[in-house]
């Protein structure tokens, strides 16, 4: 079996490329060689299973059929502009959010007896205005940004195609991830990665929000996890509803802080600096505090335990298991 | 003020371009020109208002910002593909209801300090799936139909072009409308209007499904009321919402079957031959049976009084008043 990551140069992408490089499996079935595609070229995962990269926009005319002249059967499309970038450049959330999503379908609908699994991540940002304290799996969608707009539009198109039998697609509407590895970025959620990475790395953290904020997690293993089980399972198990809002860990930043007090000490909650940030509460402040997921967690995606196991993923994936040396 | 109307050579378009002609004004200010847009030449409408008649495929690059070269105030866009169109043709109907929209979208954009009122008919097809006997304001969107897909994807273009400031539109998704004048065709709908409007024109229909079968209806003069209320309402009263569900008549077939008695006798209602279609009943079995529309009508949008009157309008407005003389 061929598996397609696009998007593959991106933290979820890296995961998921090693993941099959380590387990060389999916759904039971071997996978044989990898494409990894970007717009800049994805480092092959370690190990020995073949790996081919490319390189295009898959927006450009003929680029997303190139990347699939080879008919993979599994597509993983994890390619997307953020949500800062997508608001601050309107044309270009739409051209690679949109139009390359799109752009993918139709590809797929060109090739004659082709239909693979696809497998697109959707956002939490489809939903907002007045939002249920926990969100059920049938809501409505209305998204407050460019960025969640493209993505319901995404869903729509991976259902419709979908339908009408020109692909096999699964919308992942994946919880924010946490504790995501790497720097520090200035995307308003940052701080929720940032507030428990930077101290377990021995560094100062900034909170711009009241500890009583609440949202909604998955680890990078979760996400890793979520995304494999979406390809494997049964799309006829999906009944025509083809978007899935998956299980994550509901958590104040209060409840944050205690598991990083329970997993790293005093000493590495001393890190975190408060800095109140109105404009950022704003924003977080709208978004979803938990879902339902009833839909997902009996079709088999299975959540982190908790916040400390969220906490101690980090720990062993990205720090080999070492807590840090704290003054 | 110059009111656009795309898709003019419509039912819609050509009474909703009637109506300013009659009239002269919306929301009180004076309604100076026309303009009638579409892909054949629409007929303007009796009178002295001065309407220009512009012929193109507003999916075509340039199209759109040649129609709205002269800034028109109000864009109504009703242009679209049929749902049984848009199902066959599954490349038209996506170039014509999303790549439509969204060009027209993008040329009003890229004008500068243009900012007009623009007001899109969405669809009832953007719901789907299991539905409650009344659908609530805030309901999941889940279309069943690619014509529906298209129609959603509209509806948060819109959403999305509004609230960056780029537009200042309304999506309204009206419901089924009854008793449609004109020729009989062969949509699944069709038999809504056909069971009325033949025997009103002492013509036989057929009714292919059961007289159970409950339905959303809005008359074409409460349908264009509906039109000229999303123009002339203030934005800001719709705090962000951009999508309107309308009111409307919820209705068994067995209640348009005895308001035809009431209005032109057993005769007529002589005329409907049950003839079951399975495949009928499938289709139109699935559809909304009713809306609360809640918010529509605290903004001022006026349904038809009821079932009876819904046929008034027919005798009225298409039949200058006169019954038919039945055998």
């Amino acid at each position: 079996m061929q598996v397609a990551i696009l998007g593959a140069a991106g933290m979820l992408g890296r995961k998921l490329a090693g993941r099959f490089s380590a387990e060389g499996q999916l759904g039971g079935q071997p996978v044989e060689r990898l494409l990894l595609h970007d717009i800049v070229a994805a480092t092959p995962p370690a190990g020995d299973l073949p790996a081919e990269i490319r390189v295009s926009d898959l927006s450009a005319p003929g680029a997303a059929a190139a990347v699939l002249a080879s008919r993979p059967e599994v597509i993983f499309h994890l390619a997307a502009v953020v949500s800062g970038e997508a608001e601050a450049d309107f044309e270009k959330g739409y051209r690679v959010n949109l139009d390359g999503t799109r752009a993918l379908l139709e590809a797929i609908r060109a090739m004659e007896g082709y239909r693979p699994r696809l497998v697109f991540t959707s956002s939490l940002a489809v939903f907002g205005g007045p939002l249920p304290d926990v969100i059920p799996d049938d809501f409505v969608l209305r998204p407050q940004s460019s960025y969640g707009t493209q993505k319901a539009m995404g869903e729509l198109l991976v259902a419709d195609y979908s339908r009408r039998g020109f692909v096999d697609g699964i919308s992942l509407r994946l919880p924010t991830i946490c504790v995501r590895p790497g720097l520090p970025n200035r995307a308003a959620s940052g701080f929720y990665s940032g507030i428990l990475r930077e101290p377990l790395n021995g560094q100062p953290a900034v909170l711009p929000v009241p500890e009583t904020m609440r949202h909604w997690f998955a680890s990078p293993r979760a996400a890793i996890g979520f995304l494999v089980r979406a390809a494997e399972l049964d799309g006829a198990a999906l009944e025509g509803v083809r978007s899935l809002t998956l299980p994550g860990i509901s958590a104040t930043v209060a409840d944050q802080i205690a598991a990083l007090r329970r997993l790293a000490g005093d000493r590495a909650v001393a890190l975190i600096e408060r800095r109140p940030d109105p404009a950022i509460e704003a924003i977080v402040g709208t978004w979803p505090k938990a879902f339902e997921a009833r839909r997902a967690l009996a079709l088999g995606f299975v959540p982190d335990a908790g916040i400390d196991a969220i906490l101690q993923v980090y720990v062993e994936d990205e720090r080999g298991g070492v807590l840090p040396a704290l003054g």
